[in-house]
């Protein structure tokens, strides 16, 4: 009998968990699911006879060590800075441990330890870092087994809602932690573009998007994430002359997002004074040049020279209603957060989206190829919605192929390795997750 | 006989230390300059009788103990986050300290030790802060004492070459920490209007300034400052609904300097990609989109919708040369100090200007009034610079009134307060430093 010790048990858990409980009876498995919240631990175990709720704290050094000792390999679902104490005892306990997150300077110097006491740390094996590399590295490495050389790559992912449920005029709903969209882009995006070195600070990142089409889902916009250059050596594209990550959106929403970022209403860096007696329509004033004549509204308008469509989707989240922000205090990007909070959450029978796409421009004999391979997936439920699904279920199964000796490593890795990838994004296939490879012709 | 130490012997000594030895034989002082390079210290004694040379290490607990004991005042010019190690010994010792910087949170967490131990730690007692608060607050407590109420208070401080010297299209030459100047306005500016709270993003502070004029020097603009809003306590001026506080340039350099934020030059946190081979042009096209047809002049100019004078600004430094940078490395911040220091430093007969200005609105006997207090000075020479005259001449002359027994107080504490204002004010007027108060009618 092996044991799997998840920790963290929120929404990002619920398909993974799911998964290990499906499968727990065929390999013998306990699945243990800790959480500082006891009943959230139960309800993802549902009174499954092979899971065991238990109440979890990351900072309780003995709950730690026993939980970890007593387990055949460790999920973290946690937030991304608390991995590092979690992966710290596994290296010391000789435990294999898994993650969705980017490998961070912590974790990257347990690197040779873990190779010595033979423990792998698995990162960046969800969504977005995860599917992005599984199903990218597979394309690359078939190109260069061919001969091919890489010209041109362009990976794109984004969490929307479903087009079905889609009734607002920003095409966009809270599919993820709200957050993390509010702060997206802060600091200077990084890529390259024909041999040359680009670089987009946040006050422009919203105006420089790319275009594409994915499949039959229309159109979408790109905006380029932070860092576009790091993978090219793990990827195995040192020479690459145009490299470019980015995140999708409906088209429309950046150039609408672009007026809080001019504004300064994503800033989190300062608290705002007076926010408990605040309005919606005096917090958007707030970073307005001061007129006695001039309405809020067509402040904004001339200052930015908006046209209707972006005044419209401002109209539409309320920013210009005598309306109480509700909030005691925060930062400009808590009290934005909470805006739109109120009008982008999904509804009870919302369904969400995940859409990702990757571009590759390659010569191959003698020819120039395009190739696009796009995945689109549809929330289930609630619960089992298309970003639980795709960040829970590669971390899921990466855990079964480890626990069944079907990847054998060490160290500090991410899934660019073919023992790996293969396995994976076979699996995903079962649950609708899979890529449409479609050869470009111009 | 008494002892004065005087820590760091930069630019922003020389007046100070000067003023001091010419003071010694009158109050049987010495003066210790102590510096790591002894060779500055012991320029800048100058072969003086009462001046004593020494090479100083902040960071050797010993040497700092041992200097401390045998002082009856400590004057720190080093870098602002370096005034806290001799000023917790200062506490212990139960010396008196000055320091020209901004209070910071290590320093006021001294300030209980300090009063139980009778010891003053008296900061922002430099140009700006410094001589703005010093006289600021002569004007806004004459006001007070008479039973006026002010309405507006806005003051402005900037740092420029004399218009003697001004040679060069952005009418501005580096006269002080070059660094500090590309760094300048990062963050968000805040301030109150009218009584409305009003934030600026980094991103619009370039865009949005004030244009005044000063005495018989002509026009300036004026871009605001982070911080309006801390400084309403102290002056006292709690419920004033006007408040900001903004540094000078001529006019037109804002919106020049602009095109560097809108780009992400001044961006100090990352690195930039082959800073080694890179020529000033490829710098600035790397900010720019990638395009086969349009040189990268173009590209900027349409981007940014840029007049020819603005674009005569960037072409005279040199921008879109095909010079190496000659650096090996660096964040874009750093690249453009670099192209801007071979452009922008003060030849050897260039002289510098200070110029500050403070306005004032408030209601007296049922009237209107309007005040303008104005501040201008040259520098003497290379080294009596008008910058090293104003940070470094009411540090000298506080030191003096401590060691004479005219100031008397203990704790944490800026110069806010007549027994400090008064007598630095007058003294400064000695060496041309004196403000011209003009009422304004409309």
């Amino acid at each position: 009998m092996k044991r799997i010790l998840v920790v963290g048990a929120g929404l990002s858990a619920t398909s993974l968990i799911d998964y290990l409980l499906s499968k727990s009876e065929e390999h013998d498995w306990n699945v243990v699911v800790g959480d500082y919240d006891f009943n959230l631990a139960e309800q993802k175990i549902n009174n499954h006879p092979r899971g065991i709720a238990l109440h979890f704290d990351v900072f309780d050094v003995e709950q730690r060590n026993d939980a970890i000792r007593e387990a055949d390999i460790v999920v973290s679902m946690l937030p991304a800075r608390m991995h590092v104490l979690l992966a710290e005892d596994c290296v010391i306990q000789g435990v294999n441990m898994i993650t969705a997150s980017y490998v961070s300077d912590e974790i990257l110097a347990l690197d040779e330890k873990a190779k010595e006491k033979g423990v792998l740390l698995l990162n960046e094996i969800g969504l977005d870092p995860g599917i992005d590399h599984l199903s990218a590295k597979k394309i690359i490495d078939n190109i260069h087994s061919k001969g091919g050389e890489i010209n041109l790559f362009k990976s794109f992912c984004g969490g929307l809602v479903a087009p079905e449920y889609d009734d607002n005029p920003w095409n966009y709903k809270f599919t993820w932690n709200p957050r993390n969209v509010v702060l997206a882009g802060q600091g200077t995006a990084q890529f390259i573009r024909n041999n040359l070195y680009k670089y987009i600070p946040y006050n422009t990142l919203f105006k420089r998007v790319d275009n594409i089409e994915v499949l039959n889902e229309g159109k979408f916009e790109a905006y380029a994430n932070r860092d576009s250059l790091s993978y090219r050596e793990s990827y195995n594209l040192n020479e690459i002359p145009t490299m470019l990550r980015g995140t999708l959106r409906r088209p429309g929403f950046s150039k609408a997002w672009d007026v809080f970022v001019q504004l300064g209403m994503t800033d989190d860096s300062f608290e705002l004074s007076n926010v408990s007696t605040m309005t919606c329509r005096e917090f958007i004033n707030s970073f307005l040049e001061y007129d006695i004549v001039q309405s809020v509204e067509s402040k904004v308008q001339d200052y930015l020279s908006l046209d209707k469509e972006v005044m419209d989707k401002l109209i539409w989240l309320g920013l210009f209603e005598n309306k109480k922000i509700g909030l005691d205090r925060g930062t400009p990007a808590q009290v934005l957060q909470h805006i739109l909070e109120s009008k982008w959450s999904l509804k009870a029978d919302d369904k969400d989206m995940i859409v990702m796409q990757h571009l590759f421009e390659y010569t191959l004999g003698g020819k120039d190829h395009k190739l696009k391979s796009s995945l689109v997936l549809r929330g289930k439920d609630q619960t089992n919605t298309a970003m639980s699904m795709t960040v829970g279920l590669p971390v899921a199964i990466a855990a079964e192929l480890i626990l069944t000796d079907k990847i054998n490593m060490s160290g500090v890795k991410i899934p660019i390795d073919k023992e790996i990838y293969l396995p994976v994004l076979e699996k995903l296939k079962e649950f609708g997750i899979d890529f449409v490879e479609e050869e470009v012709t111009d």
